[in-house]
């Protein structure tokens, strides 16, 4: 990583050293804030932002998400995620508590086309983003020369239907060593199996270069000009094995007009899939997108 | 029709009695625009608008539009009519030429759901929408007040699948009895026959209440609310035999987020249909929008 | 009111009787949300939606909006009130207990463009704007029918420059008559006097023509024809002293071209007018809007 | 320049070496459209796209642009130019008729923020933005491995204050040994003087941080957080003498909220900033942009 981007996310790691989210799923019930709100105050947490959402409040599910700022709390996470755990219980709870300084690392999938993949890099650079991108796989080489200059390990495996065991194989064993917590597909181009998807739920987030769920499938851009739409979108889900049918995280449109042909779309399209994917992987980093069945609920 | 709506329609007859639009589709090829531009010029009329689009300039479609202003046009239209069948022979076109001064005659059908025909006929109070809206058709009654308080005849024809054919041959009497030359499906919750579609060619406006392709048919806010989709949307098209695959005239969308439960979609939805619709009619009624295959061209 | 008005309120407050929210303002501080959410846990009242903003953790001002589900709420909202008390001083608290089965009671000021009124009056039929809508008064008889024909009374009070002192007395009185909690300025084209807005702190709701601090006063879209601008908005927000100052509430804007002139401007900002506004009043009466000096939290 | 991007450049002219454009001003009277068609129509010029506007078709001023294709362009323009002045003075028209292979030549001034530049550089690697970028100039050496990597000239002219005649005829310089078209202030953080400005008649593009007018001057981003405002946005002119008071090509906006502090409306600012500029310059050089008083006319 180029020295100015380390900088950044130790700045980053720094300012929020005792910044920590809690991230709470659970049947809906009376008294649950009242209890982590205690909780945290015991702790002398001061809450800086809450949001929370319930399905149905008379037997719905309850999703909160809380970013707190405790005084030493490096010195305390271990103490407070062991004490959690009996509120945890109670309220029957699937929940985590993150220290902030603990920066998600995440590894980038791009084939040829790289305007998804330069906008992470862009955000990154400025410090939007903030995550250790540790390295960009590739089943081409076109990536490489933007990926080094930052400072960032380039893998070229090549990955086609033929080959594709033995190159997750070798994608898997990367992820392990680098111990990767988040993999953006960035427009990678080519399938994953179920074997590779399901060793990381909620973990890969793809870019659909359409509004989905029209145009599912291939060749997205040359449908919506068939099909004379006035609006063309992009999608960004986690990847589950139903192709384009994994939980939406977001979604963005433009208008297009008669006179703009499949070429055109696919111009226009780059634009919004790159800003579409940057916005799903920042809210991720920050914790914001909890998955409730085929759902995201985005706080 | 209210006084004050007749007023309004009369003051645009009165303004616009030497202003006329020149609709052309043909083969494209050098000397088009030079051909109806002299046309134009020998008659002396000054053209205030001009759009035109070819899909290929080599061997494509090519498309025009043209608002001329034109002295004594009531008293020369039917010569120009007359005069421009050469042009038009010679450039194998499919034209027409219409004074403004011949007013639209405007049917909209209507179930239970008003917002599609109110915002129609708000906008026609206040002038935006210069058509004359001759009759409402409903298989309900709910909106008979609403109408029939602007002047307008109403008329409930109940329509079932059962007396559908009856039904519609009291709608074809009716339409012919009016002279209508526009039919607006203002969430008019009935299939038409395909006797009844081809006989009124891109004559019919629907409004569907999804971003088509997305959610063809049935129910289409409870199904996004049941994917999850970030964006809900709206789509005007014309009709055709096929359900919801008629050449989409606008198209529109709003932001809708986890909180929102199928009924709030509806709410939302509503918004983004009536402005949809009332926008698709407005660009019908100002000859607007030309048909090419499943496909507008909207100037 | 119409007979199917009052029933969509009655059907609200029914179906609402036992949900209350609570509004709060306070210096920030650690251990607000655990002391807020005991006290209503204590009450068996389960937190359906909270949200919270912090100007700065640290001696920053904080607020909160919760809107919870409480058995019995009619019985306990007294003592509710009552018993917050301390904690609202020990926090040094603004703060309000508003059960939601208590209406707020509206009044609609208008003069000649109809619009934002039609706007407003078509969400309360529709039972999408929760308030009771008890008075319109203009300065013209424009609105009349409109208005009556939906059993609101309609006052018709003359208002000049001349005559504004006599004019403003009549209204206070009315509004004092009628128990109005919100003023609504749905395009009431009367300066107000300081007394008069003095009278209502916060309460009083105008919708201004332009994209504030753009073109401030009169003739924007006139100035906005002029200065060639591509988009064109409208600002929804609270009434001081200072005329087009106050905080602002919510934006919308459009996009415009250069064919567009005066006249279309104004025609496109009426659809933005409407919506803008319709969205302001129905968060106000939503009690989502919070003053904070001269900006709003809209939560 | 970098190879790639040269065989971009090359590949544009070669495909559109037939291909040119015609820009007329002029007094509206019946006639024009005949009179330049039937011009294009001698020349064997098929027209491609045409558009057309005039202020007023009674004593008004008509305004035109058309893009079409002419077989032996490159040996046929000498010609056609000096055949069209006599249509030209007949019609007291300001005219240019601009083959599509004579590519435009480019300077980008920045300073510090590179995001500008970066995003025009980014479009035009992927051959989006048809220009020769053939030097950029800036006050601070930020910029210059980003620039120089793609082989483009970068000088570090330091400009300030005290120094600006000095620099300036150093810059005037350089645009001159370069024959330089187009000057895109790409966040040039300096005033330039009239001199400067006078020399370049709508051909200095400027990107300004706010929704123009609002926020004339400095700090645009801390005003509009200060004011509250709940959209913000970016306008990109050609410059004038006057501050922020040039012709507005095109503008943008974002929706914030009250959590977001000034300098989160700087991030939201940056994304506005790139995509409104780079739309602004792609219609300049695509000559779309007709300059009328202090408005533009974008085609």
């Amino acid at each position: 990583m180029k020295p100015s981007i380390a900088a950044h996310l130790q700045a980053f790691q720094q300012e929020n050293r005792n910044r920590g989210r809690l991230l709470i799923t659970c049947p809906d019930r009376p008294g649950i804030v009242a209890a982590v709100s205690q909780f945290l105050f015991t702790y002398e947490a001061n809450i800086i932002e809450s949001s929370q959402y319930s399905t149905n409040p008379t037997g719905g599910t309850f999703f909160m998400r809380i970013e707190f700022e405790c005084p030493d709390l490096p010195g305390k996470a271990a103490y407070m995620q062991e004490a959690f755990r009996t509120i945890g219980a109670d309220f029957e709870m699937n929940w985590r508590l993150l220290p902030l300084y603990e920066v998600k690392r995440t590894a980038v999938f791009v084939s040829k086309e790289l305007h998804c993949l330069l906008e992470l890099l862009w955000e990154w650079q400025n410090g939007d983003l903030l995550t250790d991108i540790s390295l960009v796989i590739s089943n081409h080489e076109d990536a490489r020369e933007a990926v080094e200059q930052l400072g960032i390990p380039f893998y070229h495996i090549p990955a086609r239907r033929e080959n594709r065991a033995e190159a997750e194989a070798t994608q898997l064993e990367l992820l392990r060593e680098y111990e990767i917590d988040l993999i953006v597909l960035a427009r990678y181009m080519q399938i994953l199996t179920p074997q590779f998807v399901s060793a990381h739920p909620h973990r890969i987030i793809n870019i659909h270069h359409s509004f989905l769920p029209a145009f599912i499938g291939a060749r997205p851009y040359e449908r919506a000009f068939e099909r004379g739409v006035k609006l063309i979108g992009a999608t960004s889900h986690y990847v589950t094995d139903d192709l384009d049918e994994g939980p939406i995280i977001e979604q963005g449109i433009e208008r297009v007009q008669h006179h703009h042909n499949a070429e055109d779309l696919k111009k226009i399209g780059r634009s919004i899939e790159r800003s579409v994917l940057a916005r799903a992987v920042k809210w991720h980093l920050e914790d914001r997108v909890i998955v409730h069945g085929n759902k995201t609920i985005v706080f």
